[in-house]
């Protein structure tokens, strides 16, 4: 696999849209992978199923409200030296590492410390998309600690956490995260290969830039952007179902940094043949959407908004009024949808109703 | 020295004085060294100068807002974990432990420790009172590293702390302590012999008892207490400046829990000859106190608050409406007067424009 700068655009654009408005903004993290790449070479991509069993595989991520992630660059030494803590608490090195969600920047920042420090880095994810909080990732589901892990921020503190469950440790990085001035890096979930294989959504980064880069081909093509994307995601093994929920104007939008989320909505109204207004709930990534006061999707399928022009994907801390967009629903990848996931990662984990259906039975 | 029964009743009333008003509750923390004495038999006191240039010595405590630590009793496992991680990050075992404050409860809480773990205990501590933040102490003064730091909850969680500097250290601690609800303990600012002997306050463990005994026996003889304790203080190499600042009842109140301290005043209104209206402000321990607008009293002095007629101290957390109290101010050591000093725990370092000035110039 390639990673020239279009490569690395496509991965970006790609990562946005399976971000679902969340996981910062890839740009951030094309800029680091670029200039990581040409410093240090391109970093080397392997499949889950390469892991030696008794590997030592650590995921990392950048954690805050991506409002924050926005106005605080990563100088670079972050990654470094976040897994150097984690490696020492250990006590050993890791022999690959791997993104804990492919949405947004998250995608890139394992690919960046992976071409610096000549790490191997696993094509896949915890999630096939992105999610707000640390225990939302198959990780977790298939029973892989959270901890040992360990934060940084960009003045070189370093925090460390062993804590006796998720959401424990969720509390505490929350709160150690606010004290970064709202976002750090993080080194979690350190696994071996068996616990790999069994946690892991395969293939996410592949996935990401093919998306990106059928999205631009058509565009060069002067093809419908939107029409390409469904194509492509239809010819993938988990995002084959994806609906267009409405074209239209953002005419209300509220949004506030709240205990470190970027939480908020978004009101699109359609004028046409016949008018509708649809709501997009969010807490970092989209949460649920409803046309006319009807549910259309909900997590964990992915809600993404999209330029209407360009078919670009807007984050949530990019939305603006209005804002001319696509709202489109993509099906999660199975794993997602599994019971003992939805438990975790559904409706009701954020505070919803309403039981999980799937967009394909919401939008026939 | 003897840890019956009643000396841990002397140290803890003694504590309290010193704490100023805080330093958490003693009663908790004086049943913990009573249980912790009962089983393993007493701690051993040794003095900072019988260490050896490579002992390595480390200070443990409370941390958090008072208010919360009365509702949070630890159940005893803390200390021994916190030590247990701060031990492991460092790679080395403690050769002695050590009060970080002598005020409040975290006079008490590493007798305990040092009683179950078997260590000795330095009989000394950092300030000579408590004081509401972590780099506020002789320790950070004379220039020890606060980090790496260890902290815990009664849950089993378990955070550890690499900061780059003092104030980076206490902004995430204090983050950390809120993520654990608001209490925890910790150890820190680890440090070898010479440290220890340059940066100690030296005695006040075994002081804080005799201020005890003083009260109880005043009190036992149907003696003036108030007689009996400034006559103790004028004996004492640290504490020989005392003076009575007002008696009468609180008739305002105001206290609120706020980014993990106690903050708020109390208004305590005087009438006899000549009626006067004294104000004490406070951050988990008394900060400054007025008579009638005029400044009687200012950090690092100590400003304690004892009942009128029993002369026990009163945390602020136990300040109550209607209360009749004599407030005592009491001269700081003179290692915490010092230029040095007075930049990290004078007036100004708690938003007050005023220089410090000793009691004994402002009471003559």
């Amino acid at each position: 696999m390639s990673f020239e700068p279009t490569d690395i655009q496509d991965l970006a654009r790609g990562a946005a849209l399976l971000g679902a408005g969340g996981g910062g903004d890839p740009y951030l993290g094309s800029l680091l992978l670029e200039a990581a790449v040409a410093e240090h070479g391109a970093p080397r991509l392997i499949n889950v199923e390469s892991l030696a069993d008794d590997d030592l595989l650590i995921p990392v991520a950048m954690m805050g409200a991506p409002t924050v992630l926005l106005e605080k660059f990563p100088n670079g030494g972050e990654g470094k030296r976040v897994l150097a803590r984690l490696e020492d608490r250990i006590g050993r090195r890791a022999t690959a590492i791997m993104a804990a969600e492919i949405g947004g920047g998250n995608a890139l920042i394992p690919l960046m410390l992976g071409a610096q420090l000549g790490l191997p880095v696993v094509d896949g994810d915890g999630m096939g998309r992105a999610f707000p909080e640390l225990h939302m990732v198959t990780f977790n589901i298939f029973d892989v600690s959270i901890s040992p892990m360990a934060m940084t921020d960009e003045h070189g503190n370093v925090v460390s956490i062993d804590g006796v469950g998720g959401e424990h440790v969720e509390r505490l990085a929350r709160h150690v995260i606010m004290g970064m001035g709202g976002s750090g890096m993080i080194a979690l979930y350190p696994m071996n290969g068996v616990q790999a294989r069994q946690a892991t959504v395969r293939g996410t980064i592949s996935m990401a830039m093919e998306i990106g880069a059928a999205l631009r081909n058509a565009r060069e093509a002067g093809l419908d952007p939107f029409e390409a994307l469904s194509d492509y995601l239809r010819s993938t093994p988990y995002y084959q179902h994806c609906h267009a929920l409405c074209t239209g104007k953002i005419v209300d939008l509220q949004r506030e940094t709240r205990a470190g989320f970027a939480v908020g909505r978004a009101i699109i109204e359609t004028h046409g043949r016949s008018s509708s207004t649809t709501k997009i709930e969010f807490q970092n990534e989209h949460l649920a959407a409803w046309t006319d006061g009807r549910l259309r999707a909900s997590v964990p399928d992915l809600i993404c908004v999209l330029d209407q022009e360009t078919a670009e994907p807007i984050t949530t801390e990019a939305l603006k009024y209005g804002q001319r967009v696509h709202v489109m629903a993509i099906g999660a990848p199975p794993i997602l949808r599994e019971t003992r996931s939805l438990a975790v990662l559904g409706p009701q984990a954020f505070g919803y109703e309403h039981d999980f259906q799937e967009i394909e039975q919401l939008n026939q």
